[in-house]
């Protein structure tokens, strides 16, 4: 039997939000795998603003995507066929699947991939999340790229998403004061009711500025930061001197072609150490994930997904990372198990 | 017989260049010494980007100078009158002095200034320059916030400058391949020449980012920065995954009130550690203070002072910095001594 693979391939770089007709649905047969090759199957796909980035012909940390080629994403899936000595058929992996529904994983680029423990007390989506790049991305924020101390405040922005409402809950746990920063009333209810933080600011308010200057009397210790644009701009102005700055994303920028005028005064003005950071810079990572599962499992930090359905809407699902009407993690549930 | 101090005081906050009307020259009788205080006739007053910022009212590290307020500047002075028990008739004094002829320092600010010892090897501008806060300002950048070590590539801007002729000559004292970028062919050309530059980049030249990429074949590891906007995102955009800024100073924006649209995209692409930073955040020079001393004696160091007069000059002076029409570090002579 042949089985079909569809795979969505980039056809036009997209400008602001992504289009359904930015990207071309192929189908085409499973291909035959060669010895050193396994065949996933993939059952989540990870949407991160990343993804956006990776779009782009702007400078970035990988090359761009090309045109004609499938759509680079993280994603979880299960080993359905296997040639290759380092996986058997049932190795649960997570790493760049791509969007389609089966991926090839070649043993030359298995430092690509982690394989997880089959016997996992988390469920899937929350090993794609909160146990997986987003929140380890959080945890080397936090822990080595701009480690906060007890009693410190940490301000975190984009807070209601799969990286800021981790980042958020470790500061917690190193038992800083920690203000988060989202969008609407709603979210910043749940951020403080739900998860712990000590304040929460909803920028899209009047007087958010003011609300941010009541939540960090003592100034900002370290600024987990998501967002860039204005909001960053807001914290910074707020940070003590010789602040840090865990410079992780700047999604206001990522679908602009219009870019904010930042300004790196304030850098000097406050003697602010500024560190921009990757997690998949770190190699070893298992000591992270393990810390991650161990917190999650025994509910000291809250793990969270939105998950939609589809592989064809993939495009459309990204954009709502930019029209922030998600919450926690978001996830494209590709395929469900038996 | 009564002495008259010449004062300039801040009228207006410039826009743009500085203007003489900005300021107002007054006359009146040095002040009757009180006890706990000494008098200092000033001889150099040093000419200082940031002195641009302290006349305006954007954020800042210190209140910027008030309307009426005698224009705040580092200088030399010696001590001509004393009821003080710290000071006495003769000391030479380096700290905050002012635009004005003779400046009273009261015991309880004395933090605010250094006794230099009488029998040093170097001349008063030297002391002021390269020895100074300049050099001061170089020797942290490359010593404790972004230290370059031998066979690292290291990036000046301004290199031509007071500070970055100094840090120029700091990166090839600790082994560092040294790229300078400066204004003009001649300036270019003394860097290499007198200063022992690896390579100088003229920024008005039409292919100047062409010869950055160049003289930069290892890419940029470490940049101290003076200049920001087009300069600074050009050497961004060479540098090397996790490079590390010295961020110095901004001079492109202080006399801009449209300020160049910066991003912070490049410091996580290039995973960058910016760090700002200020000389005088540093308590105790006294170490930095003698490398230096013993450098330029040594020739090791070559200090270049360009020297202008009379204190009702200063405002038009200051412009120097922001024309680029000086080399090494501007002063102005207020007086001679006998």
């Amino acid at each position: 039997m042949t089985m079909i693979n569809r795979q969505l391939r980039l056809k036009t770089r997209p400008e602001g939000l992504v289009r359904r007709d930015d990207f071309e649905l192929q189908e085409q047969a499973v291909p035959e795998l060669k010895n050193g090759q396994c065949l996933v199957r993939v059952l989540y796909l990870s949407m991160d603003p990343t993804n956006r980035v990776w779009m782009s012909d702007i400078p970035q940390y990988m090359p761009p995507v090309a045109i004609g080629e499938v759509m680079r994403a993280l994603g979880l899936g299960r080993v359905v066929a296997s040639k290759s000595a380092h996986y058997a058929e049932g190795d649960l992996v997570q790493g760049l699947l791509g969007w389609q529904d089966y991926a090839v994983i070649d043993d030359r680029r298995r430092q690509d991939y982690v394989t997880l423990p089959s016997n996992l007390s988390v469920p899937l989506p929350t090993l794609l999340g909160a146990c997986g790049f987003s929140g380890i991305t959080a945890y080397y924020g936090l822990t080595d790229i701009a480690p906060v101390q007890p009693g410190e405040t940490l301000v975190v922005s984009a807070a209601a998403g799969s990286v800021g409402s981790i980042a958020g809950q470790i500061g917690k746990l190193r038992g800083a004061r920690v203000v988060g920063i989202a969008g609407g009333a709603d979210k910043c209810r749940h951020l403080v009711d739900d998860l712990g933080f000590d304040a929460a600011v909803d920028y899209k308010a009047d007087d958010w500025k003011q609300s941010l200057a009541e939540a960090t009397p003592d100034g900002v210790h370290v600024n987990f930061e998501n967002v860039g644009g204005p909001v960053m701009r807001a914290v910074l102005s707020r940070m003590v001197n010789g602040g840090r700055v865990a410079l992780c994303g700047l999604i206001a920028n990522y679908t602009s072609t219009n870019r904010p005028g930042d300004d790196y005064s304030i850098v000097i003005v406050k003697r602010l150490s500024v560190r921009g950071f990757l997690a998949f810079d770190y190699q070893d990572t298992a000591k992270a994930i393990q810390d991650l599962i161990g917190w999650v499992t025994s509910g000291r930090i809250k793990a969270e997904e939105t998950i939609e359905h589809g592989l064809e809407n993939a495009p459309l699902v990204l954009n709502k990372l930019f029209e922030g009407s998600h919450r926690g993690k978001l996830l494209l549930r590709v395929a469900k198990e038996a």
